[in-house]
């Protein structure tokens, strides 16, 4: 049985993990018999966003691992105690948690931080020669992390300003549609636009289904 | 487009809408061409329950509208806004929030109370021919609520103790699997236990399915 890694950042779009997002890939991993250990990185949120009116509530705090665990409904593990090399892959789903709270895209744009613990894994990861899916805006962290090493191919959509981003990040940014998916063989990652472009909730899950299915070849 | 209303309690499992269940129908409605509005009561949860830990945090409040917008990337209605004369059907995915938030049965068991919103809703579509959906614990309010009319068929999978308190607001138990359903086609109500059984995301949306093909052929 395969091992992946799903690194969340909340629970909600616009200050955490997107919730269809993570569900399409977890019951995608689940129905292609891969055993899929949901992690996250302990601390507080950027923000936290009341989603009725869009807008942040004042004084709110919210830690990443907490709320990422009711995805999972509670077994979340943290992210700083998991080896990347007892995984075969990693994905990250997307929503604005992976631009605010596993790096600091939505803030800084391409001179953004990755959040340390997201670093350490990923490096690893990728050092160890797993393959490494993203959807939605989450593949920013694959650029600004190996960007430099070789202009790997990855995809946001079709969002002009992003994606002007991306490249100046180091990455090729490619154009795709809201299901489809963009592999580097070489590199080993595997990108989605997922809610970038995707008009409802059947797009998100297939675009899910999609990244997925891809990320378990190569692994 | 069959119209259905979608109950929503909060997001996440310990003080919310079970989110994979509320996932599953939303997908499942949208595949099968239906149109959902999710809608919410507004106030204060119960509780906050920490979903990491599974302890309620002291002194917490969260709004049962506001988190469950999370689950609708914003898209929720106040349930009081809403006249059920307007759908084809009432949905109510399952969760600790449907006995929590929707109704006091997690505090109060056969004797609980219904919010007044959920109950005027569901005894408006009743009253005007339109079938309800429930989903794991969201039958006791059906039971409450219709208990005391007919003895309508419904589950809660097969928890001895649980299905003795449904029994006691006056519905008939039938023992259940994970992913069918129980139909009572005079009462027009569909019910299905979910994680109330469920072992695994994977039997969480082939109930969600059940249900939501069961509930739109009564619509």
């Amino acid at each position: 049985m395969k091992k992946i890694a799903v690194i969340l950042s909340g629970c909600g779009v616009y200050d955490g993990a997107e919730i269809h997002e993570a569900c399409g890939a977890l019951l995608a991993l689940h129905r292609a018999g891969a055993h899929a250990t949901a992690c996250a990185p302990s601390g507080p949120q950027m923000h936290v966003v009341d989603h009725a009116s869009a807008r942040p509530v004042a004084g709110a705090s919210r830690d990443i691992l907490v709320e990422s665990a009711r995805l999972v409904r509670g077994a979340i593990t943290p992210l700083a105690s998991l080896d990347p090399g007892d995984f075969d892959g990693v994905l990250l789903p997307g929503g604005f948690g992976a631009a605010k709270n596993l790096c600091t895209f939505a803030a800084d744009g391409a001179a953004c931080l990755v959040h340390p613990e997201v670093e350490a894994f990923l490096r690893g990861a990728r050092a160890a020669g797993r393959p490494i899916a993203a959807m939605c805006i989450a593949p920013v962290i694959l650029a600004r992390l190996f960007g430099s090493g070789g202009a790997p191919s990855l995809t946001i959509g079709n969002d002009a300003a992003t994606a002007a981003l991306v490249t100046a990040m180091g990455a090729r940014h490619v154009d795709c549609a809201a299901t489809d998916v963009v592999v580097d063989d070489g590199a080993r990652l595997v990108t989605t636009p997922a809610y970038m472009l995707a008009a409802d909730i059947g797009e998100a899950f297939a675009s899910a289904e999609a990244v997925v299915k891809k990320l378990l070849t190569l692994c």
